[in-house]
């Protein structure tokens, strides 16, 4: 009944990324009501604030995809830098590493900081992309803990005493910036959008052909054995 | 005899810009031997090295005028910060003002920084874009003097006791990033490129049809009243 409303889309969403420990999170949250593929794309990143960058993003994606397309941006936002540095967190990362990150903030007594998550859906180019943020709100405490993810060892979230770097993965994951971002982009699509694809084949199928991991039946089994991540949304799916 | 090896353009260069201080000081110094007009584009603005950024940015300009054009951008890049905040002073600049960028340093004994200018020239969006890169040496310090232009209160150039914004126009000209780069420009450009434009009128036409500021007679007589900009400019002139 509910789906007369909804958009048909008669193609799986890409979502872009070469990265296949973020797929492996997009696609453990959002589950396997929604076809996914993935694509590595080269686009251009660009300036300007958050929501902008992430719509355009997608905008772009979606012209080289001819498809429906997801992208994802991350930021960490200090208070006292009305934001900054946000976008460009990847750069002062880099060139500074996270000391580099905590010294930034030697000028200032306000220490708060969020860190957040932009994901962009388009259905194709000619549309408006929607956008769906999610935030954490914490700290920048000088670096702690294992430093093998991006800026996680200077973000301490409100109401613990580890920094992101420091927590079990699955804490983490509960109270994540992407985590929340991507529950909002799951609620949306499931609410107004219907796949109907032609064959299975076709839905796994990448338009340019190369880049692209298979949503096949052995890789749903291994992402259902993987204990580690998402507890709050295998939760969520035990209680349907 | 050297104009068989130069490149033949029938078309004028279009620089880049909507601000009309910035088009009057690069006519200043490119001079009248280079057909210019001006169009303010609205670009996407890229993240990533300053070099590559421009170069991108006059593919983009050039696959919209379709035809020679001319952008340019400014860095104010940190030593400490190895070369950051670089391409996005502008942001730090606008949410935080000069006591802000002063406040980024406070960890860091290390004051020093480099103003950069980069102009990139592309005669077509098919060839690579040529880029011309200026830098002035200096140090950071707390904001002094008019703080109607940018970071210049907070730049003082090795071997002055001003800042950038202290400074006598003409003075801080001379030594100014944007002027070492537009020479390098002009220099190149001289070498490099003759103009066949086929009649006065076309050299003026804007090709989208607006924004353009006409390179009319009257406007070049009020250039060369303007004898606060470039004084090496119009000696190296005198010397011809």
């Amino acid at each position: 009944m509910a789906s007369v409303t909804k958009v048909v889309l008669s193609r799986p969403v890409t979502f872009v990324t070469g990265n296949a420990k973020k797929l492996e999170e997009v696609r453990s949250i959002l589950g396997h009501s929604l076809p996914l593929q993935s694509h590595k794309l080269d686009l251009p990143e660009l300036q300007g604030e958050p929501e902008a960058i992430s719509k355009e993003k997608a905008r772009l994606a979606a012209e080289k995809i001819k498809g429906p397309v997801l992208v994802e941006d991350t930021c960490l936002c200090f208070n006292a830098l009305k934001d900054l540095p946000g976008p460009y967190v990847k750069w002062f990362l880099d060139k500074l590493g996270n000391e580099g990150l905590n010294n930034m903030l030697m000028a200032y007594e306000d220490k708060s900081a969020y860190a957040l998550c932009v994901f962009s859906f388009a259905t194709d180019a000619d549309t408006e992309p929607e956008t769906f943020m999610g935030t954490t709100e914490g700290i920048i405490v000088p670096p702690r803990g294992p430093k093998d993810f991006g800026w996680d060892p200077v973000f301490q979230p409100d109401g613990y005493e580890q920094t992101f770097a420091e927590m079990p993965k699955e804490e983490k994951n509960k109270i994540s910036h992407r985590y929340r971002s991507l529950a909002k982009v799951k609620s949306h699509l499931e609410a107004n959008y219907e796949f109907d694809i032609p064959s299975e084949t076709d839905a796994n199928n990448d338009s340019a052909g190369n880049d692209v991991e298979k949503d096949t039946p052995k890789k749903r089994k291994r992402e259902e054995d993987d204990e580690a991540a998402h507890e709050e949304t295998k939760h969520k799916k035990e209680e349907k």
